[in-house]
């Protein structure tokens, strides 16, 4: 297998900064050590220097939706497009939902989600299972997911008729949870309340893409996390609720990790930096800041509380949520984001972010001074592998774990946009925004995805990753 | 310089757990990689066997005092007998704390206990400083002896008439601390309070060493600390609060860190393992587990609540206290806790641990499953040195760290007794108490102290550390 | 009309304790005055000799449940037997549930019930409307019924299939409420998850009566008390949340009334009284003490919160939620508890106590000396009074107000038992229990109901009460 | 006797709020009756006239203090004009604080002000004890002076070197307190760390009135809150906390209350009308708002959480902190508030109000729709003559009480100014302000002292009144 060294650089883990070269051998890095010291020449086959730059391990994104039916259309991007833009932003891992189908058994739409994405990606993806339909039937197959590598199901106490469970069906499979050793995921938001509150919204007259977000006013995310908290505290289910927006929510998980419950929380890019102000924006623009969660009122407070909950770590993950549907007509899609236009219910939920998200972290967290590296890394790739059981193999760089490594160029400023991103979608949500940092090269278990502004891998490159349980429970 | 290979051994760090091989070169690592990776055959002075083994970061052990003059006699343990003592426990860093004389100047306070250090060591040692008097001067002296590496200053809201400080100078001196990035700690509790209920029970003929415990009641604890932490906010210091016992002021604690205050907290094994059973031994035993904050009743849930702040992080330390006093006249010193007798106010107060911490924690924390190997060394290690500004150097074993490792035997058990101690204090707290693991090896800056249960170092081993300010800041 | 004048006896209201004779012109309390003061002599029909007795107000219960159909039975007393027994026991106003039945109009059900009741009791009553199907016409008849004095709705988070609302219905309701001026009563336990773990109880042969309790663990109370607190305040109505029987519930409510809301709630005697130990009790005698929210285990501190939750008004109404089944065949209405042998889910929910109420708050607060002599007169009937629309005809005496009066002995000690009870049902829940004082004579509306042991009421002396809104509101 | 009939008003209690005729006989409240009922014609010496009015119960301010001697110069008010203002304000009882001299014994104390208080008063008074120096023969005076009718006992957290007692001296006036069942009463600063911020504040040249706040940040108010309450909770003695004014510091109210802890707490009208708008009026106009507690930033919603606290039952009382210097020259004293131009700290602290409490109260009470009329009785009359042992006699209009009644317009409106004050000091802090209802007549023990805006009373009208215990403790 082909040896590679990188050099020079400054390797970062959730605990360490350190000056140290990187040996890989093939998939693996097998080797830190200090530069002139006592060991002998290494013979490789080639030495990248990594003067002066960060050496980060691959992003771990646990939060995606490639080509998820949704709102009468798909998320624009495929496996194949998704997972290539997500290698061109430095995530290296993804964990993707697979849908049941209601009506169908679940081991269904985890083989049909498998087969969507085998030979496509250009990262490596475990996916998380979406159970439609909870019912004795989907309850054993949960036990036969976990056989096959899949340790998370997500449920939804949002979107009635579609993707909602009862409470009673949250509640047994969080008993089936805390039985197999599984984490339970949870879009917590009250969506019988929600759908009121539209409906009403609707009769007013209130179309607009910013009724979107006034009609899931923070309390329905709050009430939610603290149902789900106390179902998972019942049940002793591990409880990961996903898309934190609200400050009272937050609260909610603060508390249950007080009292030493295995409560744990993410929050995502779009909620650390857009707000009322965007979905406002006029002539249907708001319409691409659309997702739920929704971003709320930054004059509310909502930014800074997830900002300090990420340092305090009552958050412990920045995931995307990755969904992107385009503002114009998609080639082969057809209309998505607009097909809301006069009626923000039927905007298509989900915002572009997979490739963005490492440089919006690093920027937001060590450019603007509210994170420590350590942390943003940890927040990035190491946390996240650990919760759903992909570590030591993803989220660090150690002896033995998976040569996913980012060489970053902490020295220069780059500014985002559509025009440089590589998602299958018309526009980024932070279209001229200037960042600290450049991503110069992103390997992936040893291969170089990415180097000198070109993509070098290839379809297939990523692997199925089959998963174990969850390793940050206390 | 020497190499040292330590082969074969599963390396822990706060993050990793990692089957690799660690490389020493003089006192660092230098490097860390896989057995039978694509490395050349390395030609090294030493090769240490660690099949099966752990290695962990030597231990940091930032609340010691050595020599300490206190209640009329001094801490049994000399610098030099008690950081021998550390090494054989797995502690290759402390961090004591020298005292200012009331009406003499801070610096001096310093110098003596420089000079009490210098030479005698077995380990690398740092000093805090406890301020016993604050006025303008020693306001000024803080920023000198940052300038010596001194960058934490100890006041107390106990002890009246000897070390306390009173609510205006600790404020002075956390305006101080916020201005020059030092850290306050704090041994937060309510001595103007306590010295009426303890002259009360006196007064009562309460003289047993139980009424050192039940005249500090936990809301004495809490409400020190509530106010300690009202002023680090006020003026904008980190707080460290030592030696926590009681589960209400840990809660003050997790309020604060909640809203994103540099605040911070350690424990001690003595509030983990021992309790009010221990204190009312008959015979006067009780006087063994005389210090303060006491230990506590553990029905009231004071011991679990400690060890789920450890695992919620809302502790982030865990230190000794290290204070010995022996039970029968010391052959140098005379009596000790037996000054007490007849009057709990007159015992000593301290306990010995230095040696101890490492194995119990092991237990506790791994043995007995309460935390992960990670956090058992974070907690005892990586941590201490971040808070006190002694990271990369000490707290990990990481390239270009200090080659401190102990060996770990974790398939063997072990009974602790003063039999096997080597402290200078004739008795141990946790007499016949049967823990996991056996530390097998011990190394310091890359030199072996302890091998084949022999003590190999020397007097002098241990450096001066000049130490950073707090890295644990958010 | 007839004039009463009730002399040397101690009138207690909510705020005063005064030596004074009490006057009655036909229904109404005309005079209070000092015995020996400046008023020409009286002429009145009766003299009451008060002297070493208190006068307290006619109880006031809002919480029974006459001839309720339940579980296959009816609540075994009548409307004329059960409001003959709450004089007896010193209630003198009763509101009562009358109950949509699902797929009719609500005023039907209000009619009906108005048919049970008229010319029939022996106190004044109203209605509390339950809500059993919410929807956009009965929405409408919400605002009817406002118009017959019917201004308190009640809605159930548990009985799923039976009285259950949807968050949604409930939600809409608290909308309507919100805008009609009504209060909203809410039986909140998660009758979702209580289903399944009732169901699983089941399947492990779990039927005695005590799994009654153990499959509604507290915090089913307190997550529905949170979720229905989420939706009062979203939707701005007032919440008045029955039968409290958990300390963690009542956490929700004081935190709520902390921030000022109109959150409100009440307990009854079961829960201050009973607890696990009743509901164990052998063959089936358990039974006795089935209830929702059931009662629960003592040595948990609900007991003690409940009372100190009266004390510090976090709790401001005491009724009784009257609702009995007999535990052996009733002569009309066949077999009730023992519907429920071997099958715990089968005992029909309900314990008895309109008669109870009065002597067994008395004894607890001002007997066991918990609350004042006035708080016992708040919560028992001046707040039940204001809180439904009572105020001033009920609750109090002062001028103005119904005659409604108990003459009542504190200086002798009485024995609770069915054998000195009026209801119809077979059994007492206090068999035995000793209490301080003794009824001596009830008045409602100036006629003499109890005296001498005897009744001296008819059907029908209790009339209709038209009720106004919600006095409590902040 | 001389006999008086009220005639044709509504009598407002804290409970009751009754049309009713209110006999008085002599000094006392002999009888209540309808109007037209079944009495027989009354023959009494005078009939007033009330149709269309309220009958309140004369206020009870239990916070004033009369020629207190303060910062250099003494308050304004005497007790003769300061008694005569209360009058005019609807105000018929008062405590007032005697005061220990350092150095001297506190029955001296009480004996001077005894002295200044005999025959000049035009109402009832009591007196509170200032505890200057607290030690063995001033805690054995505080038994004395429970003899004497005194049973409250004021300390001070603020004022070091002045009035300021030690935490020591505070735990050991309170644990006597709970031994003789006395009140302890509590000025909550932070007085150690305000005069560091004083000074501090000096020496940047910040001199203006606005510092007074700035340097009394809410922490200071909220951290000796929590203090306090943990003395309080730990010895067992009552604590009533005086003029709060910061939300943070009501937080600390609310917690201990929630736990049923006898913990109490009154603010004043000018934390409830005024702010830092007020201290920052030009040409040192903002002096006549320095007082302590400070007024707020209104901003930070300090007045709405004050306001919300009464509603809520967090703030049980409003009294005024009446303590009046001039901002021009006295006749007789001399400079007052003038003494601290060109440094904030020599202004004198204090405002006067005892003229003005009422008429504010039911303004923002009443009139503008935040508290219920019985809760405006409640927390100015009722409550506080409960609280320190003054009920029955004070407080309401209840048969047998003293007949201290307000006639009291709603229906018209008066404006607020110094030029219709009767208070000895030259401004009025509300000056201009507009407010619902009029006083048209005062009684106290059955006396008119006001009518027709003439005063018709004499010194010597109110006499002292030996007071009993706390009547709210739970």
């Amino acid at each position: 297998m082909a040896t590679t060294l990188i050099s020079g650089g400054t390797v970062v883990t959730a605990t360490e900064i350190m000056d140290a070269d990187v040996l890989i051998d093939g998939t693996k890095v097998v080797g830190l050590f200090a530069r002139g010291g006592a060991l002998p020449e290494l013979v490789v086959d080639r030495v990248v220097d990594a003067s002066g730059k960060y050496l980060f391990p691959g992003g771990v994104d646990v939060h995606t939706h490639m080509e998820l039916p949704f709102g009468g259309t798909f998320a624009s991007d495929s496996f194949e497009s998704g997972s290539r833009a997500a290698a061109w932003g430095g995530t290296t891992t993804m964990i993707d939902f697979a849908v049941q189908t209601i009506g169908e058994s679940m081991m269904a739409g985890y083989e049909a989600w498998m087969d969507k994405a085998a030979n496509n990606c250009a990262i490596d993806y475990g996916f998380h299972m979406i159970v439609s339909d909870v019912n004795q039937q989907t309850l054993k197959e949960m036990d036969m997911l976990m056989g096959e590598g899949v340790t998370s199901f997500k449920l939804f106490m949002a979107y009635p008729g579609v993707l909602y469970s009862t409470d009673g069906q949250i509640f047994m499979a969080m008993q089936k949870a805390a039985e197999n050793g599984s984490t339970i995921m949870m879009h917590a938001e009250n969506g019988i309340v929600i759908d009121v509150l539209r409906e009403q919204a609707l009769e007013r007259g209130q179309t607009d893409p910013i009724y979107h977000s006034l009609t899931r006013p923070p309390v329905t995310e709050s009430e939610a996390t603290h149902r789900a908290i106390a179902y998972a505290e019942l049940s002793g289910a591990p409880l990961y609720v996903v898309h934190m927006s609200a400050k009272e929510a937050l609260d909610e998980i603060a508390i249950a990790r007080n009292r030493g419950s295995n409560i744990f929380a993410e929050t995502c890019p779009q909620y650390l930096f857009l707000g009322w102000n965007n979905l406002k924006e006029p002539d249907f623009e708001g319409a691409k800041y659309v997702c739920s969660t929704p971003v709320r009122d930054w004059e509310q407070g909502h930014q800074d509380a997830l900002w300090r909950g990420l340092a305090t770590n009552d958050l412990q993950v920045v995931s995307t949520d990755h969904c992107p549907f385009c503002m114009n007509d998609h080639p082969v899609l057809g209309t998505q984001k607009r097909l809301g236009e006069g009626d923000f219910t039927k905007i298509p939920n989900g915002m572009p972010g997979v490739e963005e998200r490492m440089r919006l972290l690093y920027h937001g967290a060590v450019g603007e001074n509210r994170l420590s590296l350590n942390r943003f890394v940890e927040v990035t790739a190491t946390t996240p592998a650990k919760m759903f059981g992909l570590y030591p193999r993803k989220g660090t760089i150690a002896i033995g774990s998976d040569a996913d490594i980012i060489v970053f160029d902490p020295n220069v400023r780059t500014t985002m946009s559509v025009n440089v991103n590589h998602m299958d979608v018309d526009y980024s949500s932070y279209e001229g925004k200037e960042v600290e940092g450049r991503i110069d090269m992103v390997l992936a278990k040893g291969k170089v995805l990415i180097e000198g502004n070109q993509y070098h891998g290839a379809k297939g490159d990523g692997e199925y990753l089959r998963r174990g349980t969850n390793q940050c429970l206390i």
